[in-house]
């Protein structure tokens, strides 16, 4: 063959290949489209839609700015200042040039938030949980990491990347934890859980948890992104609202979540932070977060430190919502979280519902399919905000109403 | 023994390997010490160094906001305007509703910029090439990913995360690239290299290697992170500059070094883009960059297309500064990038000088070691920018003079 000619096909062949995977996803129903979305500072959760041929004024119902933090005044000044005052990169790596003072600063507030001696940034929390459980599996000899089985995609393949011997104990299951744990006695344990499963709005039972770990002289991982800034007086997360911050050894956190902006952490012992710091290929090899996102989450850290309104504001309106949907006959997941999801259990009826929600409602709940959660679990997935007026969350639940007496969706619970 | 001391012992234990661990760097000399630096816009490259005791100016030396746009009016501008325009977060993944109008913009400035069909955005440069080698090797069946042996950390676990088979070239070696592509005929092939080698400063001979792969039917990977912004017309990189864009599937980049902000891409087909948008784990699950991030980067690269004056600049105190050194007599691997690095070969004689550049004439250069480079290569790397003045230049090579009669490094070349 020319070899012009045989250069061509192998690149079609790749991008054929490429086309029938996508082919695949689109007829399972599992092909994302973006919403193409402007938020707009102090209009949040209301947002500007861009759709072919046109755009259209839109309630946002699935963000994970779960306060709307993202808006706040003095979290936006902070950034703005901090831009002026230092522009807008790190400049390089924290080794190389790129360690700016915001970064040392945001570190001390993050510490102190989980009353540890030290914390550790990253780029975002999917960095932060890959690059830790990597590195201790990777590093410490003959280390087992005990994963729930509802871990987050960044834990999975974090702990798949360590190489480490990996068990799987049943989602939130204390006594299978304690089975598995005694099952590798004499050897070192990490077990990695969350606070606030992001899915399905369930908190484990962390005090439980941690009694076992201590029996067994586990090293504990605790993932708070989806609690971090909404529970605990100060925004220290379930770890902080129950008092077990102390008897934990690795808090996890994100930035990107209930403080707006992006970029994520772990907090524990001096040394367990200059370990990862040191060993971790993830912290390492990359640029630091610009100095204006540490300012910025700063500032958010320590608004919330001290203002529960925002947090007030959030149950109040995850509760009416759920009285709502209970009132309208329609199925959610319970849970004790602010998180709110109705259940589906089909791609394409999932994302039929949120696109009816869309061009009919102005609502914006994005479809939630594999691989964010198991498929026959698709759901669409509402995330109150202070910031939804009662007016916001009452057009919910009429427009969901609506959908349910149209589609025929079954009212039984899910 | 009693349960709490049992728990306070294992919790010690794990402190303890920590600190045993850092003990050992400390004690091979490759323990960092991250410089505390506040930046400072519009004085670039001058910036205060907090250090225990008080604070001090130095010229950074070895930053990678290598023609010093994060501090440029227009991309400040940019930042600030978008951060009050839209807030400080993009308030979720990119699939659920952290997708802002200011991504698509730039993926579509970013695909221009290479020539390509398309770009998708990353949130480090570390994460685009982790995520999609991580992904094409996982999902292509059979396939082989020939990998650069110098290729950087994150090419080297992004390969190893996808568990393909990886064959490692000879560095620059198009021979023994050609050699192990046909010991694996009739296999899909993923070649992945980079333009210009970060620590040594080299550029490869990409035509050379298109060539072969191209003989082959090989999908090329190319990463052009130290050279986007800096080579070609309108800062393509080398690809651009050597009219080879065309012919490279993917164009892998960084808008955190020369564009002076943060965050990665990857650029090629529409088709490769939506895969890799569709099934990487690290593109899918983490939250997406500030709006303002990508807004200012759009200003930094639309201005880079445009204007020359930045790289001229960057040219010029590239050559004085390695006329100065070869006048002094100071050795500096020869290589035809903007990386001028002075070898050193020992980790704890490195650090001295770097202490002492940074001590005695408020020069900031850190030193590098392992694992940035293999050890026995530890170097001093300095990266000379636009707004490096001709005294700046000066005095850096007065300083080293100095520092050779002074501590009777060799003087032959490395």
């Amino acid at each position: 063959m020319h070899q012009l000619d045989q250069q061509k096909e192998y690149a079609m062949s790749f991008d054929h290949f490429f086309k029938n995977q996508l082919e695949q996803l689109k007829q399972d129903g599992n092909y994302r489209y973006f919403a193409d979305l402007e938020r707009k500072t102090g209009k949040f959760p209301q947002a500007t839609n861009h759709f072919e041929g046109g755009t259209r004024d839109v309630t946002v119902w699935c963000s994970n700015d779960y306060l709307g933090m993202g808006q706040h005044p003095a979290v936006i000044a902070a950034m703005q200042e901090a831009v002026g005052r230092c522009g807008t990169g790190a400049g390089g790596t924290r080794n190389i040039s790129g360690t700016n003072h915001d970064h040392l600063l945001l570190e001390a507030e993050l510490a102190d938030l989980h009353g540890k001696e030290a914390a550790l940034l990253f780029t975002s929390g999917y960095v932060s949980n890959w690059t830790t459980l990597a590195t201790l599996g990777a590093k410490i000899p003959n280390a087992v990491i005990l994963s729930d089985s509802e871990n987050h995609a960044s834990m999975i393949e974090g702990i798949r990347h360590s190489k480490a011997e990996k068990m799987i104990w049943a989602h939130n299951d204390v006594e299978d934890l304690d089975r598995k744990l005694t099952a590798c006695a004499d050897r070192p344990k990490i077990v990695a859980f969350e606070s606030v499963y992001s899915m399905d709005g369930d908190i484990a039972p962390i005090a439980a948890i941690l009694d076992v770990c201590e029996k067994h002289g586990a090293l504990t991982y605790l993932d708070e992104v989806h609690a971090v800034g909404m529970y605990g007086l100060r925004g220290g997360g379930i770890s902080e609202r129950e008092g077990l911050a102390h008897r934990i050894d690795i808090i996890e956190g994100t930035l990107g979540k209930a403080f707006g902006c992006v970029g994520g952490y772990i907090t524990g012992s001096e040394a367990m932070c200059d370990f990862i710091r040191s060993f971790g290929s993830g912290f390492i090899f990359t640029t630091a977060l610009p100095p204006a996102v540490a300012a910025a989450a700063r500032t958010s850290i320590a608004h919330l430190k001290t203002s529960s309104v925002e947090r007030m504001g959030q149950r109040a309106q995850v509760a009416r919502l759920r009285a709502g949907l209970d009132k309208a006959g329609i199925p959610h997941l319970a849970n004790d979280s602010h998180i709110v999801p109705v259940m589906i259990k089909d791609a394409v009826k999932t994302k039929m519902l949120a696109d009816y929600l869309m061009d009919s409602f102005g609502i914006y709940v994005q479809p939630i399919n594999y691989p964010t959660v198991p498929r026959g679990t698709e759901r669409l997935r509402f995330t109150p905000s202070p910031l939804h007026s009662d007016a916001d969350v009452d057009h919910l639940v009429v427009a969901l109403s609506e959908l349910w007496k149209q589609c025929a969706v079954s009212h039984v619970a899910a």
